[in-house]
């Protein structure tokens, strides 16, 4: 079984100055994983024609894909293009589908179609085309003396448009790869090596063309099965088996079979019930509400949000007592419990979640450290509460806010709590 | 003028699993950069004995120094050391001062050194040690044939103190190097290309020693002007002059000259005037009130906001009007002015914000397509509108909307509107 390798190289003297992080060559790397593609090499270089030169040589020597993402902008300073024309003793001539696609964006936008936008659509004539259509700087793809090469824009919504619409599915057609499959089951509510015990002697019985890895983030603990083998559906069949054996140790932690994040499981439940969802956020400022509406069809079980920065708009909009502020504070479970029952109301829901606590770096005292959440969830017939000590980073606070506050909700809608 | 260069190289499968970002390598550039040292390539290969000796063969060609972080554990994955140590024909020995390292941290943790980590304190006889006062993996600095090679473990904290105590003195010390400045200027509201044509002329007069680069994203392009030179309040001083020349042709789309993000420009503008920001969100569900919320002390001029996801939330906490919204839709000129203003009411606040679009995928009609956004900002005196044309992927929408918003709360608070 011969391996497929890849060299990922990212362009942009941004990357070298250290002024971006490069996140596209890790997200490209996992999705290679995915078809069964592995990552030999990353490279970062700068908007340089002998880097860029050099590297086109280097990498054709290890790998049989070479990936490029960066220097395609319109700008004098982005210099791909030509450089990889220069490379295979090739010319630019305006692609007429990519002319189109950059017409149409402009003039879905109401702009001009200038010169240097024009220019943007000619690629060398050995390349095949791949259509961009969220940006105006066009993939390609080149098939040259056994060798896969493909150029994509840095910005990494174009990047990962290209990625799933063009580039896997077309490497995916090209090699024939053996089968890597991957499932993903996730937990919530237990730590990494509590879960680990558990389920070790589950673990230890897998058989060797199956693979556990616990990736752990913000109070969940993905595991990732991982199968390789030349029968697809058998393997397949194989990896749902062991799974199988290990959802009833799992029991309430387990929340997903088919890794749909926490909102999406959330939405299941919800619609099932014909229940709606209502939130009022302090310290998590907009972010829960944020993990709920990234999602299409959101507004089926989302009612909306109360941002009760301030104590007034607290009041106000919420109505919690003075008293309560007074007495308890903005950050107590009194407080939290009146702002989940007074988000049910005012937006008339079924369920209400709260949140209120000391985001950071500033705010924190000896008895409420920076870091201190409480959350609320008000349903049909009660509201609970729940204090959670996160971390320092007020990012990682508001995060970890948001996450937990909707575990609290999956509870209540099991009637777990 | 001689420039120092360096290769950063990463080692780890999981960095190329893309399991892991590397975040590392952008770090340690970043500060290579203030002393002047270029990164001119970045390296991630795997654990793997004949990467490590091609990479130390090849970057020793390219480069003047070379910094390897990772593959420094106890564990018999971790093979950098002594595949370091083949390479310059050496051998391991215990290391007394990275013993006595190892000794103390152990003892301090009330944990007995075991041999595995005793061997951690063994390293080529040809390296100077550098002393990890906070993990047990040492680090190494080689001056050997004219170049420096560094390795130290991959761990974050681990490398920053290492960097900061050990490399970086080290470095300043060993080469007198010239001065690399950046400086960026940040505009708003103008394209990548609109904008190169309109401040060509100053771009093609700019001297050989400074150059551009155009870093565009969400709505802004960043503008870095980098200068290369030995006298370093010389070269500020010109980088500056440079600067000064351009703004007045960039006019209002400038918004800092200082490389500051557009919330922060504006919490200053904000508190400059003693005002107060609440919010109202439909589309952007959240995410414009998690951008503001998410600088520490912004709750000295941000107030709330009210997601209305629902017409009723729209009706009850905003006060739209019914009538509005049959006639017009929530995605309108008018729903989006009644937001705001019904934000700006309820929330008490000096300006407030409203956004209403079809963020997508679904929802999108012939006249009103995913990714139309209307945005209001309402004021002291009057209420301003804007629709922006967006993409047709959610995401994007949600933070393009919300960073446009924070646009046009720019121009209303410098009274450009």
């Amino acid at each position: 079984m011969k391996h497929i390798n890849a060299e990922v190289i990212t362009i942009g003297d941004e990357i070298l100055y250290g002024q971006i992080t490069d996140t596209n060559s890790q997200w490209i790397s996992a999705e290679l994983d995915k078809i069964g593609v592995k990552t030999i090499r990353k490279t970062s270089i700068g908007d340089d024609k002998k880097e860029i030169l050099d590297i086109l040589t280097e990498a054709q020597k290890r790998a049989d894909i070479l990936i490029f993402t960066g220097g395609l902008g319109p700008t004098k300073d982005d210099i791909t293009k030509k450089t990889i024309a220069e490379f295979f003793n090739d010319t630019l001539e305006i692609n007429q589908d990519a002319l189109e696609n950059v017409r149409e964006l402009f003039e879905s936008r109401g702009f001009e179609l200038t010169e240097i936008n024009r220019q943007q659509a000619a690629i060398p004539t050995k390349a095949t085309y791949l259509n961009n259509a969220v940006g105006t700087a066009p993939g390609m793809w080149f098939d040259e003396n056994g060798k896969i090469i493909i150029s994509m824009p840095g910005v990494p919504f174009e990047m990962k448009y290209l990625m799933e619409n063009e580039v896997l599915p077309r490497l995916r057609k090209h090699f024939k790869t053996p089968f890597i499959i991957h499932k993903i089951i996730r937990t919530i509510g237990i730590g990494e090596s509590f879960l680990a015990s558990k389920i070790e002697s589950w673990e230890d019985a897998l058989p060797p063309h199956i693979k556990l890895a616990y990736l752990p983030s913000l109070g969940q603990v993905k595991l990732r099965l991982t199968g390789f083998g030349d029968d697809k559906e058998k393997l397949k069949a194989e990896i749902e088996a062991e799974a199988e054996k290990v959802y009833p140790t799992l029991g309430q932690n387990l929340f997903s079979k088919d890794n749909e994040e926490l909102e999406l499981v959330l939405a299941d439940l919800l619609l099932k019930e014909n229940a709606t969802l209502a939130t009022a956020e302090s310290c998590t400022g907009g972010y829960l509400a944020h993990t709920i509406t990234a999602n299409p069809g959101s507004s089926a079980y989302y009612l909306g949000s109360v941002i009760s920065y301030s104590n007034e708009a607290k009041m106000n909009l919420l109505g919690v007592k003075k008293e309560t502020l007074d007495a308890h504070g903005a950050v107590s479970e009194e407080t939290v419990i009146q702002m989940a029952e007074g988000a049910k109301k005012a937006l008339n829901s079924t369920y209400a979640l709260a949140t209120s606590g000391i985001a950071g770096p500033g705010g924190g005292t000896e008895e409420k450290p920076v870091g201190t959440i409480w959350l609320a969830c008000a349903g049909p017939d009660k509201t609970v509460t729940k204090k959670i000590l996160s971390t320092k980073t007020r990012l990682v606070n508001i995060q970890y806010g948001s996450k937990s506050a909707l575990g609290l909700l999956r509870k209540m809608i099991l009637k777990e709590i």
